[in-house]
């Protein structure tokens, strides 16, 4: 059923992607062939361009019809790459720490000027929108995330986060940008108010159910399906709603013990399936789920207002797809 | 002579200063409270405001008088905070060669984060404008400064730099984002176009004024003067002005014995002050200043088609004042 989910979805797309790609490739243009080398390593690595594909289609939802909406949705591809490269460093600071593998090719430093860079590009095809709308929701999102990762630091390792604040970090980290593109999509075709606030309001829903659903992935999904080993979440110290919410329900002696388990420096995988089994037992992966699906529905019931077209229809594939996913 | 200039600026600029200050502060607030420390710790420890000031003072030569010039000049302090947070990272990534001491409070990521946020805090602020130019002006700066700096990190030693290869990084590096804040000030008083093009070519002679003034200091200040040791140039590795030109017109003997000590991983105060014998001997001094006040007369001459007034005498000043500094 999934796949073919995603086959309804890529038929849909394909001529657009193609187009994002090209416009991705030809905008980026720097002077230095390091950051180009860079910046090239991240964008041009198989990326699904979900938010340059949201921007498009809440455009058009709205009768855009000047034909630069292809041209102004890398403004998002950019944003959400530089936002990557800056994590990175995030990252690597945890590595100094000895906590995590050292995989990136580059100096700190030459990552964060990239970002830099990637965040210029991204501003540069903002201002030629001409308009200061799109402006604000680039400096909203760049402020939120900001922001978000440096509390969510703080707050790592916390065994108490409570599922405000998990709500919280991740509407910081993954709902704004998704949101901001479709509220540009909105501005660049001057939707009325109403229409805006509906493709706002329906990106928001759909960044809450696609980060859940992520964070489900760490528990549920195989190495293989995931292309990386699970658990990466409780290796960083992350905890998320699964184990938020178990936590919650958990016997007395059965949350010491995961709590443990969460606070081990080393990764035990034996360790890490029980601790799985535990949040079968105390729901906390049907509560996860339980709340994707209902931010799914309710972004859905965000595009109401609109009648129905070929982007109405991706949109709401888009939020479907988004909890179905296993990668 | 020189604190004669630096105190008639002082006295013109006091008011404006005060409320610069004033909003500085206002605008930065952030929600999380770490944010607020690390960002405050730099922006609150002392600059100068020439960035607001050189806005505020083109805006009023071009007849600006909304009366919010104060507000947008801010846009400039944070922006030049932000890219002294980034370049934090870049000096911290030299610490981990080995070759400088750690004197930041705190992780590179939080660091990196908190530039992230005082961006974001300066295109807020530009949006305000509805001016889009001035949003392309901040993308040029970011994108120019952010390639710069690469740049400058892939030259680091490089023993024949040139002139040329001088230049580039000194404009990317400090004379774009003071050539952005004049030109910004005649866009936001919607000015001809000749006037715009005539403060953004006084920005540039301004900035490398500024930036030679500033690499000749590391030579001929002492370390009382400078606030820090002399030498930090070598130290790092990086070829200016003086050490160029000099290097070209040595003798052969004393050109590889400039050579071997600007290689040497210790500094060697010692060596450091047959260095600067060098340097006068083989006049990178005198031509670097030369060519310093070269650039500032070239700054004035482009306030000429300004009628007289408070700002336009302002600007001559800080022209002035640019090479004639002792920090």
């Amino acid at each position: 059923m999934t796949k073919g989910l995603k086959q309804r979805i890529l038929e849909k797309v394909a001529p657009d992607l193609k187009k994002v790609e090209i416009a991705l490739d030809h905008h980026l243009n720097p002077n230095v062939e390091l950051v180009r080398q860079i910046a090239s390593h991240l964008l041009f690595s198989g990326g699904k361009r979900l938010r340059p594909l949201l921007m498009i289609h809440s455009a058009r939802l709205c009768g855009y019809n000047k034909g630069f909406e292809i041209k102004f949705s890398t403004i998002f591809e950019y944003l959400h790459a530089a936002t990557l490269l800056h994590d990175d460093v995030v990252d690597e600071a945890d590595i100094r720490r000895g906590k995590k593998v050292a995989h990136t090719k580059w100096s700190a430093s030459k990552v964060v000027l990239t970002g830099d860079f990637l965040l210029a590009l991204a501003l540069d095809i903002a201002a030629k929108t001409r308009e200061p709308d799109i402006i604000s929701v680039i400096a909203k999102i760049t402020r939120d995330m900001s922001q978000g990762e440096i509390d969510q630091l703080a707050k790592k390792g916390k065994l108490d986060l409570s599922e405000e604040e998990y709500l919280e970090v991740i509407e910081r980290k993954t709902a704004v940008l998704i949101q901001g593109a479709c509220q540009s999509g909105a501005i660049l075709a001057k939707a009325q108010k109403e229409k805006e606030a509906a493709l706002k309001q329906y990106g928001f829903h759909l960044g809450m159910a696609f980060q859940m659903a992520d964070d489900l992935l760490d528990y549920i999904a195989s190495a293989e399906e995931l292309g990386k080993n699970p658990g990466a979440d409780i290796r960083e110290g992350k905890l998320t709603l699964p184990l938020i919410h178990s936590l919650v329900n958990a016997s007395s002696e059965d949350k010491t013990w995961m709590q443990d388990v969460i606070s081990e420096t080393e990764f035990d995988p034996d360790q890490f399936e029980k601790l799985k089994e535990k949040l079968y037992t105390y729901k906390g992966i049907e509560y996860t789920r339980k709340r994707a699906r209902d931010h799914v529905k309710r972004a859905k019931v965000c595009l109401d207002g609109f009648g129905d077209c070929q982007s109405k229809q991706l949109l709401c594939l888009i939020a479907d797809y988004s909890i179905e996913r296993k990668v």
